[in-house]
């Protein structure tokens, strides 16, 4: 999905200067996919007007203001993120067999399978030698934050793709893989600014803890989107995870509320062959009937105060909790 | 290729328990590949004897014997890098299609290309993780080390995908491919024991020179063997780089020698549609008439001289110089 982050936050600005130096380290082949990825360049190496929304970057950077830093210290943890976040990106599109990546063709049917992988294994290890490089320990703790928070993300991927197999997933389950997927790498770029201006440890923890929180809501909006989203603004087709039969939360939600709806659902999904558009959208209004919505709109809500609660524990200047407050809404609501 | 190291060599049995506890923290999927591919337990899990000659470890327990350090002192490190190399296989597999490792099924045809390739990122990510935890300013220098190994892997494996559609690669292009995609990581191996260790500067520099040369060796005699090597010693078909067309060295150097053979030679593996028998033995005997052969073994001789020189110009003990120098010899061979 893409959304438009506050124009107060010129995250990206100072992040792109530095993602742009070390994709030019990385041999010609990654280096092209990495740009194409991206947005930096069109598919066949034009430059063009470069979009994104840096969320990430801009949570790093609140991160290292949490800490009273200067936000120039934690520019390359805001980078190396953003690599991890890319690389994972690059792999899920490929695994996924999902052709559309920010309203663009993905970079594996631009490049190919092999390439695309290769790219985000170069943007893996690119972001860990980022963080090493700046030779202090507090970013030699940052790069193992950043080894566990993608460990993370990989056992999220795996649970997912063993999702699509299954017919019995549970709600616990599905937020777990959300856990894993989505919320370790915020909850990381939430708290890597103070670990590596060698900040609070306890204020890491506080802004890991809120990252969490803020990022199972993100998925549970994300998820709303996928199904109720407008294409405009989520670049997909109308529907599109009900047209591929993801797992998603609301719809697990619709599938083990033990209701007729949820049953007529789980009936309609497990029909062979593509789903007709009166199927997708009788699917939408089954998922809706069994509860499906109602409960995500809801887990959203309760994990938005969640993370209130985590940022109100934390000792950070009450301009740096303001901005996180807004990220967190911003990214958890679903109109706009 | 398998091959046997020289019995006198025990570094799998010190290296395998830390391999072996570091797989285990793993998500659980990507574990179950690992252990797979490691041959630790077969497809279903049942645990088997494990094989493979741990050439890597073996190395980088000769390095840190090397700078005169306690071989138990660098055992993350050698755990590390048979990550990286696994790592890597796992990946290639997929890439390029091969469902044979090591006289086995390749993991990808076990358990699906896309939880290979996650296996693969959490094998890579796990071995930054053995380097950076042990603390210490070496194991930091260790991991960069590695990084810079890994990103070599990275280009040398998107070259080799990009010969595949060219037919005009020389062999100046294949060796430096041969370097980024098997020199480099054996060059890692015999130096990162030194830096891990914190061992003089010099001796890492000229251990990694030797690594370089003997693994340019390696993979000149592994490439022969990709023509002429006996199917029990491979684990893989008769002729099986002609059978798939590699752009391998000794018919690189067959193409490239402007003679009549080597013409005949292109035509040949120009031709649509899979090469039959006759054809494979047809384009084995033209690589052989073009100069092909005898070229890659007499660079492959050069390239264990220019290892030899490396090894008689670094400050290391006599016992470790022969060591290292014997499996130089041993993987160059090409009658095992």
């Amino acid at each position: 999905m893409t959304l438009a982050l506050p124009p107060t936050e010129a995250a990206r600005e100072l992040v792109e200067p530095v993602l742009r130096e070390a994709v030019g380290r990385l041999d010609p082949h990654s280096a092209r996919v990495a740009r194409y990825h991206f947005g930096w360049t069109d598919g066949d190496g034009r430059p063009r007007a470069a979009g994104g929304k840096a969320l990430r970057p801009t949570l790093v950077v609140l991160s290292a203001r949490a800490a009273g830093a200067d936000v120039e210290r934690c520019l390359p943890a805001a980078a190396a993120v953003e690599l991890v976040h890319a690389f994972s990106l690059l792999h899920d599109d490929v695994m996924d067999d999902d052709p559309v990546r920010r309203h663009r063709p993905a970079a594996w049917t631009v490049f190919g399978r092999a390439q695309a992988i290769l790219c985000g294994n170069a943007l893996l290890v690119l972001a860990g030698e980022l963080l090493l490089e700046q030779g202090t320990s507090g970013y030699v703790a940052a790069a193992r934050t950043l080894d566990q928070a993608t460990l993370s993300l990989i056992a999220g991927q795996a649970l997912d793709l063993e999702f699509q197999d299954r017919d019995d997933v549970t709600r616990e389950e599905c937020l777990l893989m959300s856990r894993h997927k989505t919320a370790s790498l915020l909850a990381c770029a939430c708290s890597i600014g103070v670990t590596a201006v060698e900040g609070p440890v306890p204020l890491a923890a506080g802004l890991a803890a809120f990252g969490t929180e803020a990022g199972l809501a993100f998925q549970l909006a994300d998820d709303l989107l996928g199904i109720w989203g407008k294409p405009e603004v989520t670049g997909k087709p109308v529907l599109s995870d009900l047209r591929t039969r993801k797992k998603s939360l609301p719809v697990v939600a619709a599938l083990t509320g033990r209701t007729q709806a949820g049953d007529r659902l789980a009936e309609l999904l497990a029909r062979p062959g593509p789903l007709t558009e009166a199927d997708l959208h009788d699917a939408a209004r089954l998922v809706e009937q069994a509860g499906g919505r109602t409960w995500a709109e809801s887990e959203a809500e309760r994990r938005l105060d969640a993370a209130a609660r985590c940022l109100a524990d934390a000792d950070l200047p009450a301009d740096v909790r303001t901005e996180f407050l807004h990220i967190a809404q911003f990214i958890a609501s679903r109109d706009h």
